[in-house]
């Protein structure tokens, strides 16, 4: 094995095909316990330990023993006798008393047979760093399926391969090849690239970042992404936890096991990958405006994953969920000696939708008489240049006491009057008073290390400038809203899931999307179909005017492209004229006209969308918005994954303008939001029981004022074998 | 003087009151000229220097003589006979030779009396760094008055008061009393803030970004914000100019000066302060669109200053800026040793609407031989783990050499095969030999410190994660783009304003805003006022069916709100009903009916917005966008500061998707856009040349298919003394 071997990431993590093992089935608690041996082993083989320091096999034992690893640890080389003062072992089967973890890091031929000796002497964990795997193409998947039977006949647990192994700060155990120790702390960091953990922790140093356990999940054989992350979820020293992922096998058990987690402590992801690849052919606006990007995006919605764009923001705001406490709200006070920056820190505020805390009469008096007369009272706080830790320790705790602040934001800009240690002192013992976040932006470079020193000891989050405490803030306040939502829809009576109608295959088949809808309870506006114009004159007498008329044609799906939709028909005469414009644009269409639908002209609602497609990763998926022919262009709506509860669905309507104009806007009357929560719920239903169908959409469903109902004016759909 | 005095923070430079001084008139050379002595002097008189290192006085003679200044110094203190080594003058009278600066840092009582001194024996450039002038209110600004007349008296040429003064790191000379040496380089730094020029100098220690000039403005009671930032951009050791700034006094002389600026150095601002005031009283969308943050961002894009949005952001695009190259288009080209890395910035990339260089097949065979068969020879380019210096030299030769590349990212995550400075060393070189912008991205922190000294010594801005190399090289985009319509619109011929129709001033009194828009030669649809019944029967058997009907009231703005708009009438018997109709609107709303306008009902075309309003900074804006009721909720909408020529008002449709539809989407024809383009760049002519409107919208503008024209259908307007 050489230097260049490829370890450093995991290309295939993104197929979709991959056969699980049934482990993935088992509860969270013995998950853990199942894994538990990868993190804090007694004894540890070593195949391929290596004496020479090109090889990773020397790396491997150089890191167990320089990061304190204190069990035993048995280096397996035919070659050698002695590795790193330790004894060496020809095989496996040579070592005295069990090893309860072996890590095998040799070239990819010899793997199977070491891996069919760990299975023959009893060792039930292993972490195959070694890559020519299925990363590599065809024949390393022909290889790595044999790894998965040997596995699979002895039971054996394998992380990898193509991994970088794990590591515990706190057993302290590190298993991988590549340069740095990580500081210990409570962070835990699941990643899907081993290079971005190897950047991650060398970069992580004196940023007062520490981590609980690092696993990288290379090509998941075994071991999945899900059953890592509940390793390293559940442990007790974790407070928060971190992924960098790329994609996952199986969407609806990330999303299952990602709640479970975020639930218990914060869960922050970054999603690598995020660029659409060749579209599919998509035929309904839901196809065109939900890709895989909004369907991850949904999934971390749902499952209150928080997601980051960049690693800076993942640690910045993991080293901030585990140290503070969540704000009650969205009121934030500033305190700063420099104005220049409380101005910044409030056009960050605004920027990420939080607010500035009015604070009480009581607290200004307070302040007032506190405060160099130049300074402001008013939110932000500006005890200007020249005031030191005393006035600080008063404003903060003022500022802290005042139940109109939710968090404080403590500002200070250089200065040379004052140490700024003494400033992170009294911010660190005044802020442990109150269970109210505290982020500060102590700027000087002076004493700046011991100023960090002494924050990070009283676990306050430090940033460069004041920006950054905006939008670490604006993330706390996201999970606080998660877990209120969490807790509402808990308090719901269980929801009760509409079942699948009889004929609902039928349905599909037939592509009688309206009469789907209809048997799923979703109303319809007054309609009848007409084959020949007198037909259709006599229905639109039946159903009274206004109708509009609506060419039938399987084939085209955009009919008002077409010229295939005539509105405001008031008379017979205008049900004839429309007839004729029809039939002509049919023909200019070469469109398949099966006569029209006449259907009641609705007045003066709001018209929206909502939408249901299948995803390959997450399934099914529900799009709500403004509704119309140019959704694609002003892309006013929001993904989620189906099902919905009501809080869900309540949720994804306040995410997008047509939900907050379905509250009233203007002249504009308040809409029948309740029955529109109704029907997202049904075809959240509908998406989940029927698979079949890639796509279905009514656009507009049109919304009347509340009270009155919403009515699927026009409904398409395609079924995936279609 | 104590040291809590209050000099950061200057509270009223966003005052648009204060009357200038005519210096601000002359050429930018003359100004640079007349400047000068601030920046570099031959003698400095210190009018409150003091040996006690509590007060600033005592600073300002420690930093001058720190930072290296080798002309003459003369303390000026009454007490003291000798100050830091320096003999001490009882006043400026008893200076032996004509100090050719002063600086002035004695309470604010006592600045009128000393300024007068310095006066009196001929001294022409002060800086006033003293506090306790307008900033504190109206006693000071009293005070400031004074020193105004002063000033004037003796043409004396004073910067602050309230302010840290200046920095020229190549005279060298730093006036400022505050702590830190920024380090010697190509950017000018001008602030609104004393307290964000000290923890940016302080910050910028390491970071590779190095200062020419820097310079804070205080009150601007006599040189103003942008005669600072000719000096300090028109220096030829500038090489671009970053601002932070809260206010202006002259918004139109700002956007003058700052594009003189742009069209030579790259221009950075930071605008603090962007959160909205309590929003006038505003009727129209125009003025409920477009504030006052909306008319700053406008003003940037106008003058080509590139809008940042934090202290870091500022400087790691000014450092780029300083040092690279412009890209000569969107392609870039990824170079990494590490998969992860790739991906995140493929994701980045892709946010900041940059694209991913194809690569010449050329490129890809060539690169096949040189990198690991593991590798990926197209973009990004993944030359793996374990990778060093040589195989870095000859990818990033080749992507250099490829047609298909503007500009290179460079990634190395943490290895140690190689030493990283190696790395950097070979990138230095390499990229010396070609004018495309290179970014690197070395994470490691084993030999950083070399890395970095060796990558800013060949001027290769490096960053933390390869997320920030993207929005570098997106904003460097974005300064090439500006130049390129400058060029375009220099290329133009001269385009004729169009003149004010002489009866503007009744039409604007009488409020008829049709009457004004058809005399500036905007097209109206055919259409004619009734105000009986029988009258607009006849009207639109005239004007010819369909028809629309509105309402004619001062009183009620939002006609279609109240049910004053009746659209889509056929017949002499809709418009009957229609009438009736909207006359019980108007009783029902309590509207002063004057009868109906009858209008020519077009059909098939696509509806925008066109406003103008006045903004108090930047006087007449114009806004476009898609247009109807609901203008606000969507806000499809851009601002621009008027006037507009062509160019100007063909990016201001491009930038919504009123304009992106304009071009024709789906079954829609391309639209009329040259008229559209024509109606903005009159509309523009109108907000220059009628300041007394205060907003006037057409909603909608009516565009037709290409070559049929635009109509503007609804036109309101209100003038500012109404």
């Amino acid at each position: 094995m050489t230097t260049k071997m490829v370890i450093f990431h995991s290309v295939n993590g993104t197929s979709g095909t991959r056969t699980r093992t049934p482990q993935c089935q088992y509860s969270p608690i013995i998950i853990q316990a199942m894994l538990e041996p990868f993190f804090s082993p007694d004894r540890i083989a070593i195949i391929g330990a290596s004496t020479d320091p090109n090889k990773m096999g020397s790396n491997v034992i150089r890191n167990l023993i320089d990061f304190g690893f204190n069990g035993e640890i048995y280096p397996v080389n035919r070659h050698a006798l002695e590795i790193a003062g330790l004894r060496c072992y020809p095989s496996v089967k040579e070592i005295p008393g069990k090893a309860d973890l072996a890590i095998i890091i040799i070239p990819a031929p010899g793997v199977p047979g070491v891996l069919k000796e760990c299975g023959e002497v009893g060792i039930r964990h292993v972490i195959i760093q070694s890559g020519g795997f299925s990363e590599t193409g065809p024949e390393g998947a022909e290889r790595e399926k044999v790894l998965q039977e040997i596995a699979r006949e002895y039971r054996i647990r394998v992380l990898g391969p193509n991994c970088i192994g794990v590591i515990d700060t706190h057993t302290p155990l590190n298993t991988t090849f590549v340069l740095g120790d990580p500081p210990k702390g409570d962070i835990g960091f699941v990643s899907q690239s081993g290079a971005v953990v190897v950047s991650v922790m060398d970069w992580a140093q004196s940023k007062g970042i520490g981590f609980s356990r690092i696993a990288t999940m290379g090509n998941q054989m075994d071991v999945s992404a899900m059953e890592t992350m509940q390793a390293v979820a559940g442990y007790p020293n974790t407070g928060v936890i971190t992924t960098y992922i790329e994609g996952i096998s199986d969407g609806r058990k990330f999303l299952q096991v990602a709640k479970e987690i975020a639930l218990k402590k914060p869960f922050l992801a970054l999603k690598g990958g995020q660029s659409e690849k060749g579209a599919d052919a998509v035929s309904s606006h839901t196809g065109a405006l939900s890709g895989s990007m909004e369907a991850w995006e949904a999934a971390f919605r749902k499952a209150g994953v928080l997601q980051v764009n960049n690693m800076q923001e993942m640690f910045d705001q993991a080293r901030a969920l585990a140290w503070q406490p969540l704000p009650a709200g969205k009121r934030v006070a500033i305190l700063t000696n420099a104005g220049g920056f409380g101005i910044l820190a409030v056009d960050a505020l605004q920027k990420y939708g939080l607010e500035m805390a009015p604070l009480t009469g009581q607290t200004k008096d307070w302040l007032r008489k506190r405060i160099p007369s130049a300074g402001s009272v008013n939110n932000p706080v500006d005890i200007v240049a020249g005031t030191g830790p005393a006035t600080y320790a008063l404003a903060l705790d003022a500022l802290l006491a005042d139940e109109t602040v939710d968090a404080v934001i403590v500002i200070q800009a250089p200065q040379d009057w004052f140490r700024q240690s003494s400033v992170a002192e009294v911010i660190g013992e005044g802020a442990s008073l109150y269970r109210k976040p505290v982020i500060t932006c102590l700027m000087g470079k002076k004493d700046a290390e011991e100023t960090l020193a002494l924050l990070h000891k009283r676990r306050i989050p430090n940033v460069v400038f004041p920006e950054r405490a905006a939008s670490i803030l604006a993330v706390m306040d996201k999970r606080r809203q998660w877990l209120d939502a969490m807790k509402q829809a808990g308090e719901l009576a269980a929801e009760s899931a509409p079942e699948p109608p009889a004929d609902a295959a039928r349905l599909i088949t037939e592509g009688n999307w309206s009469g789907l809808a209809a048997a799923y309870g979703i109303p319809l506006p007054p309609q009848k179909t007409a084959i020949g114009v007198d037909e259709a004159v006599k229905a639109a007498g039946e159903i009274g005017y206004p109708v509009a008329m609506k060419m039938l044609s399987k084939k085209i799906t955009h009919k008002s492209d077409v010229g295939g939709i005539q509105l405001h028909l008031n008379s017979d005469k205008d049900v004839r004229t429309a007839w004729n414009e029809i039939g002509e644009a049919a023909k200019k269409a070469g469109a398949d006209m099966q006569g029209v639908l006449i259907q009641k002209m609705l007045q003066g609602g709001q018209e929206v969308i909502i939408g249901i497609k299948q995803d390959d990763q997450f399934g099914g998926l529900v799009v709500f918005g403004t509704g119309g022919t140019e959704v694609e262009l002003y892309k006013d709506v929001c993904t989620a994954v189906a099902p919905l509860n009501t809080v869900e669905a309540g949720r994804l309507i306040d995410a997008t303008v047509a939900g907050r104009k379905l509250a009233g806007w203007r002249s504009m009357p308040p809409r029948d939001r309740k029955t529109v929560t109704d029907i997202l719920i049904r075809m959240s239903h509908i998406a989940l029981n029927h698979p079949e169908i890639a796509e279905m959409e009514m656009n507009p469903l049109y919304v009347l004022e509340d009270g009155n109902g919403a009515f699927a004016v026009d409904i398409r759909g395609r079924a995936s074998n279609n």
